[in-house]
């Protein structure tokens, strides 16, 4: 039995009979084994769309559910904790369905040990994250594996949202044309976590952009903006969303590296550990593609918010190879930006 | 600020500053948890129901929304594994809110190493069950923790049920002089585990009752049963879902032990082990209460479904003391039946 099933398996004949940490990193490996393992065994449409979530017509009604489970390291970090990023992770893969978000369960694994107090500031965080996104918690779960087989806490959210609008905001619906918006500055939320990683202590304190997406994102829709299609920047960061929808729309996208907005000490953490922000994490940051002739219009919008204050048209949609992403760099070169074979930090979010 | 937090978390004041393995073994300890840390802090009535699930009023349409994860050790037993225990934990959980499950949500948090062939298992038995259940898994996660920091395969599924019908199914709904309906034979999950864990074997082989519940409870609706309240029996057993419906609704529930079926080789494993079969983690099993008037028709409707092939009534709901559950037992004498501090088998699901 246990030959026909090894047999019968896809993903070891790419040469990794275990799973590695790069398989939950949003990279080359991670992609892979959704394409490969989950989507091929729960085939349905919606799954194979590899949205941020799945667009659900129930009754005549537009749902979007989504869910991702949190395993950060540490817990807390400078801008947040596990708790706000499982509220507000969930809440803004709601809202790149163009959804606003209503409901959330919580599920929460607890390693056998974890200090209670520490379990309550997380839940005093999540109880403020919900709040300040508008989101109710409405049902949850608890589990406790025994000492040593956890990491002290693991969290899982699933969320439900309202779509209040007509606009199919999807990969397919990206044009040549359109221009690429990015919400803010880049990399974050990924220096964050390491400036409070064993041993690696900046001077500066970098705050993560953990942050609830959804009010910019309705702000976009009430304005009457053209969304074709959204996707926030968590692992892999702003390379790796843009390969992804590049890939997905089977569209060429072509960046501009000078219009991306990084500030100075994500630069300078950045260079000392040899690391490229366009791959670093952010928890509170979004691209948009749109018409060229609704650009200036919804950065006028996001810029009228605090989160959106740094808002950038970045690059845009061509005609040209589907699925490939091109940079401009700092001195003018164009090269390809490809997808990393996984996150450069494991465990981000 | 470390202070005080801790003066303001109100777990810590009954002693325990660190999570044991019974805050998730569904007793005593796990309920004052929910009760004490996450009502509170999640403050909103759907949540404060204690329900399996959460009722949603959607503009109009009635839904149900429903979290777990699930850490069982091992990964596979006798009648199932992880993977049919996530599809059939959720839908049942949907059921016993008298819905019809629809979507499911599937989050995956693999240690480092897992064998790619045990993750391809475990998926093509979700595969299956999804299909068993008629769910569509819509939408999914997939996170990687170290070695070491996990245990192989921890997955959560939350799941959207349409309500179909007008009837409030809470705990809430029950009466004195329902009916208290049994579904079938208890006991036989936990003692499936327990067969496999390390060094227990049986002679016997017992299987895990792992199964989908929804249709089994759609047949009653449809048959016009007029349910007042539903649970099924997972962490805890039987014992434990009858003192957390007496609590919330409460009533006191009096058992007739020789009503409850048991099989054989389970009251015989259970007695070599010093367990209490009415404790033991079922996975396939609910109880259902309903007027007395109802209950002939409520079983006959069961019986001709081969889930419901043991369906029984083990006891009424009486006039009495409010959140008391007594047990005649099988040599007449009336007790208290007691909600454990906690399982009597950690990580039975």
């Amino acid at each position: 039995m246990t030959a026909d099933l090894t047999a019968s398996c896809p993903v070891p004949l790419n040469d990794y009979a275990q799973v590695l940490l790069a398989h939950g990193g949003g990279g080359r490996l991670m992609d892979q084994l959704i394409a490969k393992m989950f989507v091929p065994a729960f085939a349905n449409p919606l799954l194979a769309e590899r949205h941020d979530g799945a667009l659900i017509n129930l009754d005549g009604r537009r749902l979007a559910f989504t869910t991702d489970s949190y395993v950060v390291r540490p817990l807390f970090f400078p801008g947040g904790d596990i708790g706000t990023l499982a509220i507000n992770g969930t809440v803004n893969d709601l809202a790149m369905c163009g959804a606003r978000p209503l409901y959330l369960s919580a599920g929460f694994i607890m390693e056998e040990g974890l200090s209670m107090e520490t379990l309550w500031r997380v839940v005093q965080s999540m109880k403020r994250a919900a709040a300040d996104a508008g989101i109710q918690i409405v049902t949850g779960d608890t589990k406790v594996v025994d000492k040593g087989k956890g990491d002290q806490l693991f969290i899982n959210t699933a969320g439900i949202g309202r779509v209040e609008h007509e606009r199919p905001i999807s990969p397919a619906g990206i044009r040549p044309g359109d221009a690429v918006l990015l919400s803010g500055d880049i990399g974050r939320h990924g220096m964050a976590i390491m400036s409070v990683r064993e041993g690696l202590q900046f001077e500066s304190s970098i705050e993560s952009d953990c942050a609830p997406l959804a009010d910019l994102v309705l702000s976009l829709l009430n304005e009457g903006i053209e969304i074709h299609c959204l996707r926030d920047l968590t692992r892999g960061g702003l390379a790796s969303a843009l390969n992804e929808i590049a890939q997905s729309a089977g569209a060429q996208i072509d960046i501009d590296q000078n219009a991306v907005p990084v500030h100075e000490e994500v630069q300078g953490a950045c260079e000392i550990l040899g690391l490229d922000p366009l791959y670093v994490a952010n928890e509170g940051r979004f691209v948009a593609y749109v018409p060229v002739s609704d650009a200036d219009r919804a950065l006028k919008t996001m810029r009228a918010q605090a989160l959106g204050a740094e808002a950038a048209q970045i690059g845009m949609v061509v005609t040209g190879s589907p699925g490939l992403v091109t940079l401009k760099s700092q001195i003018g070169a164009r090269r390809i930006l490809d997808l990393l074979s996984s996150e450069q930090l494991p465990r981000i979010c």
